[in-house]
C-alpha cells in the first residue's frame, strides 16, 4: 500500500480568508486533520478552521502535556515534551500508513517557531511530508500597525523574548528593525530591554493579530501582561526615495 | 462622489497557490489593477496573475525608470525614483477619485521590503488604502529547503546583501539564523562574507523560490552571479526537545 502524506499547512496569523488558497483547498478536503493544542481548549489553528472541514473529518487533537511543574532547563522538561512529539509522530505516521493523508493545522507559518517541525524533524523517513507555506504572525503584526517594518538596507532581526535580559537589550540595540516573538510572561523583562536600548517611544505591541480581538498599542501603554499571541515591532526607518 | 480604495496585494512567493483566498478574490474581481515591472518586461508580479483577471480589466503597469546609469549614492538617483513614485502615487489616486477600487500586485508582503510601501506613505490621506499580507519570499526559500528556518530561542537576522561586507560579516557571525535579501550583483561580496563569518558550508542559496525555476543549492555550489529573486539562508540550530 503506498503511504499516505503528511501536510503540515500554515495557516496564516489568524483570519481564516489570510490562509492560502492551497491550504483553504487541502483543509476542506482533509479526511484526518492534526492540530497542537492546550489541554482542555478547542485550540486556535482548530478554531480557525471552523466551519471549514468535511463532516467525515477524522480529528486527531494532540495535547500539550502540562509542564508548568517543571523548568524549562530541567532536563525532564525536554525530555517530557520529546515523548509527546514521538507519540504524536506515531499516531500521525500510523494514519498515513493506512494510506490516508493527513493535515496538520499550523498556525502562521510551519517552519517558522512552530510546533510541526518537532514532527517534522521525526517523521524523516516514515511518512512522505509537503510543507504549505503561510503568512506568519508577525506579518500579521505589522500589518496591523498600517507602516511597513523594513525599508530598503534595513536590517530586521527576530528574536524571542525568552532570551536573558541583556541579550535582549543587546539586540534591541543593535538592529534597524525589530521583531520580538513569544512574549506571554516575559513582558516585564521585555519592557525593560527596550527602555534600557532607548527605544520605547519606538515599539508597538501587537496582540492577537488579523483576529477578532486584535489589539495595537505603544508599548508604553501595555498592561503588565501580554498573551502568548503578542508581538512587539519596532519599524525600520531606512532609506525611502 | 465616495474615494475607492487602494488595495496593496501581497500575492507571496511565486505560485499563486499561494496566494491568500482574500488575495486571490480581490485579484480576480478587480476592474482596474496596477503593478511595478521592469521597462520593457511582463512583471513577475503580472506574470503571477496570469489568466485570473477579468476580461475588462483596466492594467496600470507601472514601469521603473532606468536607473542603471546613475549611482545609488548619488542624489539624483533618489530624486529620479522619488518622482516616479510620486507620479504612480497620482495616476492610481486619480482612479480612486473616480469612486473606483485598484488592486496593487505585490510580490512577497507588501510591508517587507516592497516598492509598494513608497505609494503607502504618498498615498496618506489621499485615498483609503489597505494592506493584504502575503507570504513572504523567504518563507519559499526555506520551505524549499523543506527545513526549518528557527527553533526555540533562535536569533533570526535578516539582512540585505547591499550592506557593506564588513557589516554582513559581523551580522553573519552573530546571529543563529540568517536570511539574505537583494542579492542580485552583490553575490560575490556576500560569499566572501559568509566564508569570513566561518559559516559557508551551513549557507544555502534559493533562486526563484515557489516558482517553476526554483532551485536550491549549497552557497559553496552556487555560480558567480544570482537572479534578484535570490535569498541566502542559514538555518537555525536551536534548542529542540
Amino acid at each position: 500500500m503506498t503511504s499516505g502524506t503528511i501536510h503540515g499547512i500554515g495557516l496564516g496569523p489568524g483570519d481564516p480568508d489570510l490562509m492560502s488558497v492551497r491550504a483553504d483547498r487541502l483543509v476542506r478536503g482533509a479526511r484526518h486533520v492534526a492540530y497542537f493544542r492546550k489541554a482542555g481548549r478547542i485550540g486556535r489553528a482548530r478554531r480557525m478552521v471552523d466551519g471549514m472541514l468535511r463532516a467525515d473529518v477524522v480529528e486527531h487533537a494532540m495535547d500539550y502535556p502540562v509542564t508548568t511543574e517543571i523548568a524549562v532547563s530541567d532536563p525532564r522538561y525536554n525530555a517530557c515534551l520529546s515523548a509527546f512529539y514521538a507519540d504524536c509522530t506515531a499516531r500521525l505516521a500510523a494514519v498515513t500508513a493506512g494510506g490516508e493523508d493527513v493535515a496538520v493545522l499550523c498556525e502562521g507559518d510551519p517552519f517558522f517557531y512552530g510546533s510541526f517541525m518537532h514532527l517534522h524533524a521525526r517523521l524523516a523517513g516514515r511518512a512522505p511530508v509537503r510543507i504549505v507555506p503561510g503568512v506568519t504572525g508577525m506579518s500579521g503584526a505589522w500589518t496591523a500597525t498600517d507602516r511597513p517594518i523594513t525599508w530598503g538596507d534595513d536590517v530586521l532581526t527576530i528574536a524571542t523574548a525568552t532570551l536573558p535580559e541583556e541579550e535582549l537589550v543587546r539586540r534591541i540595540r543593535d538592529t534597524d528593525a525589530l521583531v520580538v516573538m513569544k512574549i506571554g510572561r516575559h513582558l516585564a523583562k521585555l519592557r525593560r530591554a527596550v527602555a534600557a536600548a532607548g527605544r520605547t517611544s519606538a515599539a508597538w505591541l501587537v496582540e492577537y493579530a488579523a483576529m477578532p480581538e486584535q489589539r495595537v498599542v505603544r508599548l508604553a501603554d501595555a498592561g503588565d501582561t501580554a498573551p502568548y499571541f503578542a508581538i512587539l515591532l519596532i519599524h525600520g526607518e531606512g532609506r525611502r526615495p
